[in-house]
């Protein structure tokens, strides 16, 4: 079984701390173990590993994104960067295409595809690794995982399955199907399993074992509801609707027919030639929607969305993040801070204050999810960005009535890390260096920076700098045309520049 | 009658827009004629003009807001500048030592104090000037005025009158007398008035036309009451008492005796020389409780102290001031934004916002009051401040393990300004010019600085910059004793540098 984790979206649902740069799985506001904070993506990395699966996941994302996902989970992390932005189908059929052609992963094997950021349990990637029996035993097209709701939410989708008793009985049949076919008379599911390996099996069969308890077995999907009313949810909820959690298994070999069918190259080099031209389209639209055979399987334990501040915040352990402080008084209420300047909060319950350099969010907890539409004409450059070589602030903006603009960025160069030997076409660039040592290199010539030190790089001048050890700078820039997109490279490793 | 105007105290119950550098009388967060944005003190200076009284009008401060008075209300503002804070007793001997020896005042002058930012009507200043007739009238030691209380406040001082019947027979004696005294017989106020030229008295005489009503004759104070619960001032109410407003009047040889009787210089030069060894006694302790006659003149206009968020924000015309937004459901919030960074508030009323480069608050209005306390330990420095020159902006404050420091501000020097020809003991300063023109002097040297330069300011480097156009600039600073106390300066007058 392989695993793809889909990384993608900037969303703006947890403005300010996410933004263009930064999506909300990269946010480092959960505890992990010993205290040390750490962001989605790398609680669910950590978990991959705990249970055992992490060998056989890949990352599915976009370039904005491959730096980040290193520095988060590793630079060997195995990514597959699609070669521009598109949808969930266009990137799953990416994925499948380069397991098929270029990890050389077999048609029959097992793909479930699941998000970058579920706030789970160690359970739910067990669970995850049953989606292959599920197929196998039921000969589906298509197996999803779905969570048992807890309340009857409209916010989430809601997997409808064929009703009860035929599915008892088919759950029954399946069952008794397996162990005739899987077990050996007189060997133990222990005994097949020590002699296999691992495999999830004889928990599987452990659950089949009580057939019809809702909690095994998987069930026959009727249909998808999308974000019903209350009513409607508490109704579908009777019927045994489970939440869409966005996880879904098939063979490697489904998907690649369905590409050929629709004439689409199955060699990834093709498709990453074709990719650009790929319709926006969903894999659930697509895919999933035209599948004659669907099966779900139920997963009971802990699943949240932490999409929104309301449902983050109540994962927080401290209430407090950053500078800053909330009176006593002060009941549910979190403070999420990234400035480098205090904030009070006082006498405010039920509230969510989160501040970065991209802005500052107050708002009642309830009303929180409300952020992105309040955020609608909003088109503000990210103010702070996190990249492979370190990270940037902005600090100030300027414009001028002459037309030119100015950027004060503090930088940080990791130890050892470089820019790219690269130049602007329409800006300098003034750096002061406040901290740490470097060797830069100004159109062609060496020379060392430190503390103090202050280099002016015209328009036009090419330069890199490496730093020894951790470098800090004020970078001032200034020109007509102020973005990151002004920028021509001219290579990018230390051991090509120096050859240049 | 002379004025002085008590431009005092930091205070942060406005924290952030408040602080050490920038005391809440500066905030321009009200709106004056016109739709144009004032501050306190500008209003205050605006009313006084236009009740004919700023001619006699002086400000006693501390040399900390001397510049930022000259930028608010015009550099030509008389000023009476402390030699170092003290309290307010030898802030008005120092005022009083002022007009009797540099001014020349009469011994007979009346000098009312008052606080540089009341909030009320035109009506208040006129008020203040009748105290002068009730010191001719009652022969007080000092007259006080006091504001018709419209609610039980536990948060103000209470002035409380002798007993009402006493009062009001000796209101009606004070009345006849004045009026056997005053006017000739057959001549109307009115026709006195014309022929004396402007004068309270037709008004005052006006108002003691009803004597009992408590509305125009002064009334004896029986004694002083600070904070009461609420319980205590509605009795005090009942029994007369006024809102002490901090006015108070008395002749300059009242005053200049008593500092006679202490052994205190009565000249200028003398007292300021002593100034620093003076004990910070508040006025109300050394002077107004050991008067033996101290008569008060209701005020039953407007009045409102500004003090806190909540009653700030009431006297604001607009819920946003600076950069963000608020959801439609917010009812009475208010954001201040001093930041170059969107605010969003969503879904939460009766809530103040304020940030500034120092902070954030984010209040319940009812529990804005108590930022002061919530902000007991703490001690960082102002990130903003309004010079004589300009302003400048803290954008980065760094610390290194190597025990140097670093800031990054943005200074704007205003056209035809010039910085001190000055320099740093313990630090080094780069400048990158982002707009306008100057010439700079570094050392002696003369340099033309514009857009785009760079200059290098080694520490000991006597350096100083005078803008043709206004500059904008990013300074950054490093060294291990970063403190705007390091300034050794040569000379402050761009014809005297010149000479250097």
């Amino acid at each position: 079984m392989k695993l793809i984790l889909l990384s993608g979206g900037s969303g703006k649902r947890l403005w300010p701390l996410s933004n263009d740069a930064r999506s909300k799985q990269f946010l480092r506001v959960l505890e992990g173990p010993g205290g040390r904070m750490e962001s989605m993506v790398e609680r669910v990395w950590r978990q991959l590993g705990e249970s055992g699966v992490r060998e056989s996941a890949y990352i599915a994302t976009g370039q904005a994104q491959e730096e980040l996902l290193r520095a988060h989970v590793g630079p060997e992390v195995p990514l597959i960067v699609e070669p521009c932005r598109r949808d969930t189908f266009p990137a799953i059929a990416l994925s499948a295409v380069y397991l098929y052609s270029i990890v050389g992963v077999s048609l029959e094997e097992t793909v479930a595809v699941l998000p970058v950021d579920p706030y789970v349990e160690d359970e739910f990637f067990r669970r995850v690794g049953e989606l292959e029996a599920v197929i196998r035993r039921t000969g589906c097209d298509m197996a999803l995982m779905g969570v048992t709701p807890t309340y009857p939410s409209a916010k989430y989708g809601y997997i409808v399955p064929e009703p009860d008793a035929a599915q008892d009985a088919a759950d029954a049949e399946a069952v008794d199907g397996l162990r005739d076919r899987r077990l050996p008379e007189g060997m133990s599911a222990e005994k097949r399993n020590a002699s296999e390996g691992a495999s999830a099996l004889p928990e599987q069969l452990a659950r089949f074992a009580v057939p019809g308890t809702g909690d095994g077995a998987s069930r026959r999907v009727r249909r998808f509801t999308e974000k019903p009313d209350e009513t409607t949810a508490t109704a579908l909820i009777a019927e045994g609707a489970l939440w869409n959690c966005g996880v879904f298994a098939f063979k490697l070999g489904y998907l690649i027919q369905l590409l050929i069918d629709r004439g689409l190259p199955i060699h990834y080099d093709g498709l990453c030639e074709q990719y650009e031209r790929l319709a926006k389209t969903s894999f659930d639209y697509e895919v999933v929607e035209q599948a004659s055979h669907i099966e779900a399987l139920r997963y009971d334990g802990y699943w949240k969305d932490l999409g929104t501040w309301n449902t983050l915040t109540e994962e927080m352990k401290t209430p407090l993040l950053g500078e800053g402080r909330t009176t006593e008084d002060c009941r549910n209420t979190h403070v999420l801070n990234e400035l480098g300047i205090p904030i009070m909060v006082l006498g405010l319950s039920d509230v969510v204050v989160a501040a970065s350099p991209d802005g500052i969010l107050v708002a009642d907890k309830a009303a929180s999810p409300r952020i992105k539409e309040a955020l609608r004409d909003d088109e503000r450059r990210p103010m702070y960005e996190e990249r492979r070589w370190g990270h940037y602030l902005v600090l100030d903006q300027m414009r001028h009535d002459d037309g030119t603009s100015a950027i004060t960025k503090r930088v940080c160069l990791a130890a050892g890390r470089n820019f790219s030997y690269h130049y602007h076409t329409d800006r300098s660039e003034v750096w002061t260096v406040l901290g740490g040592r470097g060797e830069m290199i100004l159109d062609g010539a060496s020379r060392i920076l430190q503390a103090g030190d202050v280099a002016i790089i015209p328009a036009r001048a090419a330069h890199t700098l490496r730093a020894h050890t951790e470098m800090q700078l004020i970078e001032v820039q200034r020109g007509v045309r102020l973005v990151e997109e002004d920028i021509v490279r001219l290579g990018k490793e230390w051991s090509t520049i120096t050859q240049i």
